[in-house]
């Protein structure tokens, strides 16, 4: 059911002996070591404002994919990112190929004037100049340096000493200032710099603060072109708080605070990428970096769904626009060839629906209170189990319920009265849902809401619709006094007419009598119900009714525009059942001589 | 390329018009207020031991999917939570249905010792005794009630106030004390009582502690058997840290502590549900109950594999052995139909991959430099961009390295490395790189190990596999001296035998100079290095020659078992790729005299 996007995957090596990973794994891996910072102050804070968002679908998520995007994907993903509202978007590493030079250009040429194109380059000479070509002209750009600043990597990847490293990143800093702020003749570009300690997760903070302390003085920022530092998380190394406790070490130290701008950069691998960033964010982080749905190297980039409208849920305004969720989706899924995962947050497919029982009774109680609240002047969205309203992301309410055989009575009953406008009983809520789990049972699987709908037409056989069954043909009712009520009808069941006659205090009980009187068998009305649906002139009466015959009992359901008919239908209805449940013999019925005669002493008018 | 699982999913509304979603959400959503902990110290607090895991993929996980498990499947997944090491398995809500009532009996009847059972059931007398039964002779049990004490679900779903449903709370846990614990007939089961006070992230903690004691002192736990109280972030309400303040709170205010266990119960909306719960067990949380790979309501519970191989790589054991991988993800996939994402932290099948460049050139040194760590004894593993060795989930290095068009030279040559044992010197690398760039971007997607292969052997004619380029028949080396090597050979071309004769220094020049001689162009070698691969009889040398011709230069490759033979091959290799760049005209070449007369004087012995 789920066609694997890449076909190396997960080839397996011999099964490991069970014991094996219950030995103890401290031999191997070691807990990673933060920075310690009792004084810390973050837990205090809220989320109150959006930060600056960066996607880098098109850099980092791009060279991330088993089959990368075509440049006419890249170029639909752009213009999508635009439309959901980033202002700043890593396009390329333009000075690795000439295809990702031309995107440059291209994006270059088609950024409104507020969005900043922004590109990543390796500390070298000839691929910076190449890197500043493809930004020729453009409205805002970012240029991006980094350098592995963790012990692994400078030792082991580049076999670098830190004084070694620092001088080169000030040379870059400066190199890159040449080339843009400082040459009057690109001064048509609003030039932003950026630079990332990469791996700062694994990098000692104090290091991490002194490399950027030097390349922010080579660089001179100001409160109006701040520098951006950008810290990654490129390996989630240990639980969220520890990343947050080195941003807030971070921004303690960097100084001249208000000349720069603390940008996070975080991936997934411990699946906190999410937290790490929002926990970073009330450390002093300015600004993310990250991607759709969390595309990206392995676990991925953490992701921009969530983070955006986890601040939405909670009253901030991101300054994105996911309101058009499934365009979204469709371009994501399209162009990345990864799907966005059924429970992923805000966006899967599952995240606004609810099986079981309870959560659906609990969620249907919901809408009916804010609906109150609402009429109060109360705005406030307070459903419980859903945190957005589903709405918000252009989804509507169908898909919040929906009925398994796990489900109870509560998502049935919701899908018919969303659907037909039926509010059942609550005791025929019961009955109905033990139809819909014995046959989501039988399926074994979700039911949809057309097969609910038709299972409850087809089991209450709603407006008669079965021709063999019983159905009514024409019926006459006589009010004698406030209490006494008379009525002459024919029936049909099996081809053959029956003329009834029947007395009670109204034509509901009436018309039972006549019934009884029919087939010789006493039924009585255990329980009525009834509601108007919908408004004007298409308003409709629906009728519940609960028939008994002997030990047997069974529910029906009338609608006409007449409330008379719609009492007679739901009987109709409750009879049938009755008979199909061997309560009734069908072959027992005779006709009424009363009825008969006054049949044939005046053609009673139709009331079909 | 995904079939939905779900066909309901995603009924689009009418396009919300752009602004709407930049309008303020304040009117709409509030932001949470926890409760004040100033003085919280679990960020403090490191991860150091594994708490007791609860699965609840057969109850919560379950009851979530929109084609829930049959009874065999069921099955099926109960023994691989057994086999992974789950000692407590929530397995049904058994008063709910007969099939969750049989499912209970088997998994009662079924399970080992020491691993107990856990069901659901409401705070009712009737289904409480229904649920006991379900439980009968079981070794040890868990008998689970919940009451939902947020306001929102108190207020509205129930209707209740708080003094009504602690009494009820209270009633609850002695009549299952008097089924249970109390019940003489019953002491062959080990029980235990769990509590979950529901939507704990969103009821007031003080109410939450009120009612949790008052549970307790109705149960009378002991230290030997502790009461669980499970506290769920049922709805994640705010950032992580909110849900830690939460349970460092309950922690310090329930009371006889060590007659408690703690359990966190945390599902994903906000996608912090893995950092929910390590923050609160670095705030007191004993127990979580999870599910494999997140599946649950809505955005899924906590993933337990992400949660329990956390602490593997940071050194502590989690008693859960995920050595198996791939077969449990088979009977996750199977059994939910639910796909595990690509990116899904250490199961996921594009997580111990590395497509671009830098990537993969830090991880072959960093296994480089680990390999001489461990000769020196030092078993810890540091690889760069991998934090769990793929070998300890049962997959190998294999799938760690794959090439894209974004990736640079040092993937392919990684390739090339692992298949063939061939350590191509690093501008061969860049040479290679660029002609699996080329493949990749024409094919627009990931090549496979195999297509990488086969582009280096045809491109290089590895082993002059090709019967109509060039390729040797026969040579002999004449060493006259230290510094003259002689040689005589016959080699095709098109289906026509040419004899060389060459001087130089060594076989190599000789050679180059003897084919110099017959095609009449001067060639030259400009860089040369060789190696041997593998051991004992079966070792091989490579050999790689740079060769010039004019302005123009090609790679070659060789493998012989005799280096010489190597050598010659490496030539032949290089040369035909200057044929083909016409740097060489295979229609003007002539034999050499006085190589023919030395085959016509005397038959020279095969080297073949």
């Amino acid at each position: 059911m789920f066609r694997r996007t890449a076909v190396a995957f997960q080839k397996q090596v011999k099964r490991v002996p069970y014991a094996n990973m219950l030995r103890d794994p401290s031999s191997k891996y070691k807990r990673f070591q933060g920075i310690s910072l009792p004084d810390r102050t973050w837990p205090n804070n809220k989320l109150d404002k959006a930060p600056r968002w960066l996607a880098t679908d098109l850099r980092d998520g791009n060279q991330s994919l088993p089959d990368p995007m075509s440049v006419e994907q890249k170029k639909e993903y752009f213009h999508k990112l635009i439309e959901i509202g980033l202002k700043e978007i890593e396009v390329a590493f333009p000075s690795a190929s000439q295809t990702d030079f031309d995107f440059t250009r291209y994006a270059v040429t088609h950024a409104p004037d507020d969005v900043s194109i922004q590109v990543l380059v390796q500390s070298r000479e000839h691929l910076i100049r190449r890197t500043i070509d493809s930004l020729k002209d453009a409205k805002k750009a970012i240029v991006h340096t980094y350098m592995a600043t963790s012990d692994l990597f400078r030792n082991v990847v580049f076999g670098m000493s830190r004084q070694d490293q620092l001088k080169m990143a000030v040379k870059t800093a400066k190199f890159v200032r040449s080339l843009t702020k400082d040459d009057p003749s690109k001064n048509m570009t609003h030039w932003s710099y950026e630079f990332s300690p990469e791996c700062f997760s694994s990098t000692p903070t104090e290091y991490a603060v002194e490399i950027c302390k030097a390349v922010k003085d080579a660089w001179e920022p100001s409160k109006e072109n701040p520098i951006i530092f950008n810290l990654p998380a490129t390996i989630e190394m240990s639980t969220p708080n520890v990343y947050a406790d080195q941003i807030e070490y971070f921004s303690r130290h960097i100084g001249d605070r208000d000349h720069v701008v603390i940008s996070l950069h975080s991936h997934n691998d411990r699946g906190c990428g999410v937290a790490a960033t929002e926990l970073a964010l009330l450390a002093g982080g300015d600004r993310v970096e990250g991607c759709l749905f969390g595309n990206g190297e392995r676990t991925g980039n953490v992701d921009l769904v969530t983070l955006a409208l986890n601040l939405y849920t909670s009253g901030v305004n991101p300054n994105l626009d996911f309101s058009d969720m499934k365009s979204i989706i469709d371009v994501v899924e399209r162009c990345n060839k990864i799907p966005v995962h059924p429970r992923a947050p805000y966006g899967g497919s599952l995240v606004t629906c609810a099986f079981s029982g309870s959560h659906q009774d609990a969620i249907k109680k919901g809408f009916a209170a804010q609906e109150k609240r609402r009429q109060n002047g109360d705005q406030t969205w307070q459903i419980p189990y859903l945190t957005l309203d589903p709405k918000d992301i252009g989804r509507n309410y169908e898909a919040v319920i929906r009925v398994n055989s796990q489900s109870g009575k509560g998502g049935a009953a919701w899908i018919v009265q969303r659907n037909l406008g039926l509010d059942l009983p609550k005791a025929m809520q019961i009955d109905f849902s033990s139809v819909v789990q014995n046959n989501a049972d039988h399926l074994g699987r979700e039911l949809k809401a057309e097969e609910i709908i038709s299972l409850l037409q087809r089991h209450y056989n709603v407006d008669n619709c079965a021709t063999d069954d019983l159905n009514v043909k024409d019926y006459n009712f006589d009010k004698k006094s406030d209490k006494v009520t008379d009525v002459n009808a024919i029936v049909r069941l099996n081809g053959k007419e029956i003329a009834l006659h029947g007395k009670g205090n109204g034509p509901i009980s009436s018309f039972l009598n006549g019934l009884s009187d029919a087939f010789g068998v006493k039924m009585e009305v255990e329980s009525y119900a009834e509601h108007s649906v919908g408004q004007g002139s298409t308003t409709k009466a629906a009728t519940y009714v609960k028939i008994s015959c002997g030990d047997k009992y069974k529910w029906g359901i009338g609608m006409h525009e007449s409330i008379t008919r719609a009492s007679v239908n739901s009987i109709i209805s409750a009879v049938n059942s009755l008979i199909k449940a061997g309560a009734l013999d069908a072959n027992k019925v005779s006709s009424s001589e009363h009825a008969l005669r006054k049949f044939a002493q005046k053609k009673v008018s139709a009331n079909l």
